[in-house]
């Protein structure tokens, strides 16, 4: 049965809404003063950003939770027929699944803001309270950090376009442990946004909203975890085309 | 077949207590003197916890494992249908899992306090002490905190009315990863109750257990980790409602 | 088909074996002189013990993986029908149970002083040395630290004996998961040994090999980890016949 | 249907891959200089090498993901029948495991350079930048490196051959968990390599790179990790043939 394009919109806003209330929770859990979870190291945020997908997958069920626009990009160059069962790849579909996915990600970040807001009224450096919204390199490179994110996102949708060749039954389990994987694995120089919206979108909402002591929303890195994962998403859904094929 | 509401009742019991010996458990584990897992840190409390969600979810089959007022309240505005197979939603059956709720966190919570009975007989602040049983805000802001719990058990409550619409068979393990993930993300300001029972039934042991160097029960706080709870259950399920009809 | 008790032996040596290569093993690694995970904390022994009982159910498949004889000892006091499919309930099964689980774990202590030969060769304290093979309470108290295993053995065998009524496809990581939530957080006053022959086969270790600088065995304490469980486990049987014939 | 050995090896040469690009990496992010994850602390490193063997078993699903020539050597003393559904054991197949092992494991080890380009440019000792490729031991001293090595490879391949006796629906999650444990209790001493050309291909890469400051590939212990892992997996199989047939 068909899906509407107003049913995959509020689908996609609901998943990554929940992804980034999430998502940018464990941030704040950990880098923003006196957190129960203050200082709690690299673990916890991979595991609190893979449970953020978690959830985000079960509400986003009815349009295939793509959750990110790399994800949606790649299997549009996959061509994988359709972005969820009933939802036909279209222009106009992969629009809907852009704004959602935008939509939910602002509107995540403002509710992660407001579940840590008298934390974000403690003094902090103002590029920790960004780096609760947005990522930041580690060290400062637009081509190397560029490298980074179209890598840690090639894997990641590489990966999910293969997860239907082998049984399991792990449902939204194995996205949310590969992502614990990758933040593992891959996070290092760049805090992996492996996707789109969960950076730019969280960078608006750290743009608009009345955050004290708020410093720069450094946008002059905001192109390198928008277009890194767009490209690692692309390149994934191409090759994954190709072994698909050729494996069979 | 229907299920009696003294099955209800018993069920309740055995699977909060589980949850609440498992849950103060690990509490005492990281924070009480002398322990093994003396200053593990939050992912170890975040494990801990949904956990013992994980155990006590087997413990309570019979009645749908509800373990948290919350989820009844989700389940009764979200208009479910019954409580668990076989049992309907009625006044007197609310009201039998809001009593074995509440005994088992109480029960629970007694079984945690004898297993730490040593590192309980240690000087350690009272407020420590206190910690092992109830949960208390990082910053007192009963306006703040009551809107993080708020936002902690939608997501709670949320995410489990859309199991169903995801196959997996991950059984309570599914539960308890979205508890480890809302306690990493969300537990840092409140250190998410999440749970009315969960909260209130062990702040009533502490008041009533001869605890060496016990200080106040901070009864001025219990309010928020009862009715923040509830409030994020009944709007999830009121959410929930609407989104399963409009997504299908 | 019938399973012969020289079956059974088998399988639950090389199961129990697995789990105390793996179980001391992590032990060493955290808290041995000069290795990779050197105070690398509760949790990772949390994982360390839990994946250890991953690996040794497998390897113990044939005999329903026991792997402690307090599971044995809940499983008779439950009446169960069956120690495994096709391998009845008897005084003989009962000790060769016994035997295999107590050989194994031997065994598995052994191989994993073998494994980190180089970090016992260091000096250590010897009662660091003894605590890879057995566990010692953190604060000395016979009857509370008996209070302790006695709950979280109880937990242990009460939970495995509920699995049946909540349908998942966790195989062996739902026991896993299980051990490593209750080391979390009952793990704390004692090590939870919550398995006699995890504690005695080791000690016996100890005692036997020529472990540089090695200090008592502390027997004294021995018949701890060895009765709390046993207790536990019996306990745990016998409520759980009474549930799941109440609660049906 | 038949699976050429072509497909085989493009199979073996994509799951290799995404094993070292996520298992290097997570080694650069725990100890190259200014990373995110810099000192996380053991656990996860398991965590990351366990989940890049998720990941990987995912991409060589074709050719029965071994990505690890101990667990060819393992199947092939296990007369197992076949390497995979449609691959025959031969001579000729067994060749193609291990070239697609070994270019695989080159090519990840490359990824995961430039992944960490910037962290590679910044000082740090010769040795951690030898690290992130390849395993070292903890304490010097190859005939006990040696042990561990095999008891570490025996677990690993001992156990996977064991999976199809226990029903779950774990899918990649059962190995990857494994590989989780088996460094967590076994990887203390050496670093667990576990596998001759997860060490290797990335020492050989090490040797070629152009990385900053760059010292020794060591190459006196390099045998350690190859023939240990071999020597294990080949043990494991035969063990399990025996087993396997006597327990049924």
């Amino acid at each position: 049965m068909d899906v509407s394009l107003m049913q995959v919109f509020v689908s996609e806003v609901i998943g990554t809404t929940l992804l980034l209330l999430l998502g940018a929770g464990v941030v704040a859990n950990v880098i923003l003063p006196k957190t129960k979870g203050f200082n709690g190291g690299w673990l916890l945020i991979n595991f609190g950003w893979g449970l953020a997908v978690f959830a985000g997958v079960y509400g986003a069920y009815k349009s295939g939770a793509h959750l990110n626009f790399a994800v949606t990009m790649g299997l549009l160059a996959n061509d994988a027929g359709e972005y969820a069962p009933g939802v036909a790849i279209t222009f106009a579909s992969t629009m809907v699944y852009l704004a959602g996915e935008m939509l939910g990600a602002f509107l995540g970040a403002v509710l992660a803001f407001l579940a840590y807001k008298k934390h974000f009224d403690e003094d902090a450096d103002p590029a920790t309270k960004l780096a609760v919204f947005s990522t930041g390199p580690a060290v400062r490179s637009y081509a190397w950090n560029f490298v980074t994110e179209v890598l840690g996102t090639f894997v990641l949708v590489y990966v999910i376009l293969m997860f239907g060749k082998t049984p399991a039954q792990l449902g939204p389990l194995a996205v949310a442990l590969l992502v614990v994987g990758i933040g593992a694995s891959l996070g290092g120089p760049t805090g992996y946004a492996i996707n789109p919206n969960r950076d730019l979108g969280p960078r608006i909402a750290h743009a608009v909203l009345p955050i004290k002591g708020k410093g720069s929303s450094d946008w002059s890195y905001a192109w390198v975890p928008v277009l890194g994962p767009i490209v690692g998403g692309v390149l994934a859904g191409l090759l994954a085309s190709w072994s698909l094929t050729y494996l069979g």
